[in-house]
């Protein structure tokens, strides 16, 4: 049975713990020169509804570099969503590739191609959450845990806007057993279909999150988090508007101070600086964001090969048993061999 | 002398035989996991001037899959029809590609091409036919040729708009010896040149055809094909208009219990469901449209070995001495040699 | 420490001539079929801000030829320049990729891309210079190089608009001690700037540059070079504008004549067609232009390797140990190993 990565829900905390030791150790192999081939001969199919650097680089980056391939299917470039159905679409490109990923503008296509594929779907980002950068987040944290403590012991908190990638984020750390905050006004922050997860979560991981526009919730954060003020694509919001709403929310030196010693910025990037964040956050020593970017292909690697895992294996034997049969068609029809 | 794929009727029953056979034989080495590295080094350009799903994601696949690689060339992308001639594209392509493969809007424009380019040029699909997808439905129609039946004795059946797909169709059966027939409304009807073609055709394999708007034209049919009932992309009718036209034209359940016991549902995609075809019959047990869809792949990796089979081969010793000659240089200028 | 090539005039005559030569050796072994894997597991970002064929086709295949990958970041398909800066995409892009190449339309954004990232950017073209031309173009004059004459005694003609190109021209023939000439109308001809640093270069090199609009300086040229007559892609000058500006420095027959016996015809490319030459000059015998496209190709090749030499090698044994610990990993979490 294929498995899917659209939701992190899904999986349990050994599974995701899984995804992102595996991310670990091939990125300290291939810091070590090593370039595993563990997606040799095999094809990414990457359908892009919205521009995209990260996501995009990184996952074809990630095939490449373990001796597999990634084609970038973009808006216009094939027929989904002109003339022809994501089901249709998601059937046909199981013929032709062997792993699908797709950034779209609304949560249930991604579903819906899943569905229909019949080869492995990752989702790489919907209006509704984003899971590729919740492994790529998990392995900065990992990387960057303060000195003595455990995960368990770990203080996240997102300011600002409540977006997908803040839903994410609340996700992953309470599905860990970290502590979470969503520090954002009123009307911005996460709603009760998301308590409804978060609380679920929290339950099963023994970890805890708040919801607030209380700015004492960011005391004792060890790691503090934000994305833009735009709603991403659709619906902007104005920039005299948004930072009416959010000028209380800049990850500023200010706000740093409030979380513990040795507190740590994180950003998934793009960033407004000037807005969401200062150039002296940014740019500090205290920010992780430009790490957490070299992990979206930390977490890339791990994903595409923990959902290719099922993949057959042939022995020696079998192989040169179907090369000898195919030399004999081309020495047939074209007089030469495989080289 | 490089050879193209503009046509098929520039081929000899046998030559297509032997594509369509050498497709097959690949298809079942990587079926058996070996990867033939027949594209090893070798880069196909590839120039769009309009969307595309299979096309586009068979021919990259292919390449990947042979260890080659492919470049997607779309709309705007190049200065292809901008500031530049297509033939000086074509002359520049060929120094800096091993072939090249171009879905183009008017037949002209890929002839052109192809006289321009000193490698082999493959048609990708014009607005006159599509012979690509003609070598695909050929390995279709060989997996599943019904029991005891030779490929003379086929009758297939294409139903609606005399489309290039509908003219492909009728190129390729014709050649090979079968029976073909479009059953079609007077107006969208094979034109005099298309019947100059297939008499042509027949003449030498011992095949038929019949063009006609009786639907007892349908019966006996082993495989019943559809296209959509607008013209791709140009000229689109609106709705009602094909709807009026076209509606007794539709592959329902009805039509193709019109056809043998076992008769098979073949469409090159996309389908307007509920227009040219049921959802029925698209999803049943008799519909071949995705097997077909993934042929796709069959045939490119047969026509892209085929058409690049007189790349020249090197022994090993003189790979062995090229190879020591570049170190010379290598060390020299960088202190370092190939890894 | 990474180096980038912006410009040419940053690098001595010595580290051009090895870049040259290191093209050249390249272009050589694989003409004897030997595609040294330089590149292998490396991944190019290409950024282009505008249409491209040459450029990008070359160095995507460059990549590919030598076991590595390019990607393509097109106008509009990431969000440089739209919700991001420059230099925070260079910075991301260092994290994700190995080597950069950006074809910019202002200058500036080149210089600061190089300078956000930590991996090696390359030029490829902007409205100032286009120095990966430059090399491609050295490399089709050293193989073309008149019966019995050093490099020291070319006279190298550029004719009509002072485009980038023709900067770039003048920039690598007086760096190589050779002689230029820039034989444009008054109002298109290059600026003090550019005197500035052809006086430089000659100073350094013994090379000669003038620029006139005397027809006579086209005498005892060896290579006589043109460009289109719109400045590329913006502002471009209405056709008639165009023609009544530049129609004296048409290469034709009669100009051509004006050289060397045996003198050659180099044009970038895309030309226009009886405007900027004439159909009889390019392609007739005279003709380099296709070569140098061509060479395009060995340029970008000779590019990637002399500014990815700095690369980290590592031990058999190293990357041996490398698998090994990697394997645990994936034994432990998938039951499998590196295959």
């Amino acid at each position: 049975m294929k498995k899917d990565f659209i939701d992190s829900n899904d999986f349990t905390k050994q599974e995701l713990t899984d995804i992102i030791e595996l991310s670990l150790s091939i990125k300290k192999a291939i810091a070590k020169g090593y370039y595993p081939p563990l997606m040799k001969n095999m094809t990414l199919g990457m359908i892009f509804q919205q521009s995209s650097t990260r996501t995009r680089v990184s996952f074809e980056t990630a095939m490449s570099q373990m001796g597999g391939h990634a084609q970038y299917l973009g808006p216009g470039m094939i027929q989904l969503g002109g003339h022809e159905t994501i089901g249709d679409t998601g059937r046909v490109l199981s013929y032709l590739t062997d792993i699908v990923m797709a950034r779209v503008i609304t949560h249930k296509t991604v579903v819906d191609l899943a569905q229909a594929c019949s080869v492995p779907v990752i989702n790489g980002m919907s209006d509704y959450n984003h899971p590729t950068q919740e492994i790529g987040d998990m392995c900065t944290i990992f990387e960057n845990l303060p000195r003595g403590r455990r995960l368990e012991d770990i203080k996240v908190v997102f300011v600002g806007d409540g977006t997908q990638v803040c839903a994410s984020l609340g996700f992953i750390t309470t599905k860990l057993g970290m502590h979470f905050v969503h520090y954002g006004p009123k009307g911005h922050q996460l709603n009760e279909e998301h308590k409804r997860i978060l609380e679920e979560n929290c339950r099963a991981s023994g970890g805890s999150f708040e919801i607030t526009d209380d700015r004492n919730s960011v005391r004792e954060a060890d790691f503090i988090y934000t994305d833009v003020w735009y709603g991403l694509y659709e619906n902007e919001m104005p920039k005299e508007e948004r930072v009416r709403v959010f000028h209380d929310y800049q990850v500023n030196r200010e706000l740093m101070q409030l979380g513990n010693l040795g507190c740590k910025f994180m950003h998934c990037l793009p960033a407004t600086r000037g807005e969401d964040v200062t150039d002296e956050v940014a740019d500090s020593e205290a920010s992780l964001c430009w790490e957490q970017a070299g992990n979206r292909l930390t977490a890339m690697r791990g994903l595409l090969v923990y959902f290719s895992r099922n993949r057959q294996c042939h022995t020696d034997l079998a192989l040169a048993a179907a090369k000898e049969e195919l030399d004999r068609t081309l020495y047939e029809k074209l007089g030469r061999s495989v080289i």
